[in-house]
């Protein structure tokens, strides 16, 4: 199978011009067919803060009142999404923005109220991968922003770590995908105080090896298991690393 | 060759959700391969005054500086573009948002500088119409945002009729195109105190005999001058109409 690279950035590097620009010359420098998902929470916060529009958030999620949903349509749909596009084709990337109601990319069903009422939030359910795939093949490169649709016409917050993994996940029956997660370390550290200290690889039972002994713990832990599912549901391998990284490829290799 | 009817609508009908669901269902039960093209100034105007940006025109013309270009941004290629998209596959037509910079669809120049600085406005230079028409034969509906770019990683404003013309125009070549224009009145009207005295026909000789009357005057004579442009570049015919008759395909028919 060919190789597809897909790459998750939250929103830090992609709002701030100087650090878009290296992202998408990076971006632009990595070989063969791959995908871009982007964040954009700053932003969107920021905007709603200027629109009088209060952001609550319940344990780093967002509520997504109908206020909130028009400024998270047009920050990550707008905004955000149309931004990397058009700096992507000034790189001679045939890139194309895409929400999941862009040719019903992902439909979501909006979240059910239990302890928390998130709003207009979408849980993903059905990724067209076969549209995706063929647009691909085409040398199209697609732009995800973390919105969804439920098919009934309303658009649906969506995280953008998730879209990465479903679209990851849809799109491994079409290619050998690698699915890049970037955030603020260069990989999985084995000391938290040393940025060098970079795990190269992990397996399951190094895994469960490193979250006995305590090297791996709190937020690591849920992005692993995340990884793992990526990989059972047939991703190649899954790359925890950092954005300036990303053109090395190198970073913590979950497989 | 076969047909396609390009729709151009304003803010106004887009903007509010009821007359919004009106045009989209009427939209959607229109045969044969389509294209939307949308405004959506109102909205813009209303979020910049929200967000303290003042909205200058000259002329009808919006001024783009780099504070309204986001805010446009945000508007066209996020709040209007995309809840379109979800409302027409809620009604399963394929919908896909596009702004000029997606796959270099329509690449424009920034306008230069005479007696107004329009700020950043794209003059259009080019559209890719052979990857519009393999998406609108593979069964996708184009949902066209006022929005281009330079090649150069930038956004510009772009006229939404300019964009239909120039859409409509470049897909001559691989289609019959009707290219309708809704505006506030069934058609270029006879009589302007009669909504109901619509011409049905117009051609070269006829619009020349209507303009010498002064049945046809104001700002009805670019538009129409406009039509007759696209014609000349090998649209079939454009119809000048409201919103709420383009699934009767009823209006003034130039050509």
């Amino acid at each position: 199978m060919e190789k597809l690279t897909l790459i998750k950035v939250g929103g830090k590097i992609v709002e701030e011009p100087e650090t878009l620009e290296n992202l998408l010359h990076d971006f632009s420098s990595i070989d063969g067919y791959k995908v871009l998902v982007h964040g954009g929470g700053r932003s969107a916060t920021k905007i709603a803060s200027a629109l009088g529009i209060e952001s609550k958030m319940v344990e780093g999620r967002r509520i997504t009142d109908a206020d909130m949903l028009k400024v998270v349509t047009m920050v990550y749909g707008g905004l955000v999404n149309k931004n990397i596009v058009a700096g992507l084709q000034a790189l001679h990337i045939n890139a194309l923005g895409l929400t999941g109601a862009d040719m019903n990319i992902m439909r979501s069903d909006k979240r059910p109220v239990k302890e928390v009422d998130y709003g207009f939030v979408g849980d993903v359910k059905e990724v067209n991968a076969d549209l995706l795939a063929a647009l691909i093949r085409q040398g199209i490169v697609p732009v995800l922003a973390p919105l969804t649709h439920d098919g009934k016409g309303n658009l649906l917050n969506t995280n953008a770590d998730t879209i990465a993994a479903e679209a990851a996940k849809a799109l491994a029956k079409h290619f050998e995908v690698t699915l890049m997660y970037c955030f603020e370390k260069k990989g999985v550290l084995l000391d938290e105080n040393d940025d060098d200290s970079v795990i190269p690889e992990i397996d399951r039972s190094k895994f469960r090896e490193y979250v006995e002994k305590g090297i791996i713990q709190g937020g690591m832990i849920p992005k692993l298991e995340n990884a793992f599912r990526a990989i059972d549901a047939g991703v190649k391998q899954v790359v925890i690393t950092q954005a300036s990284e990303i053109h090395k490829q190198t970073g913590t290799y979950v497989f």
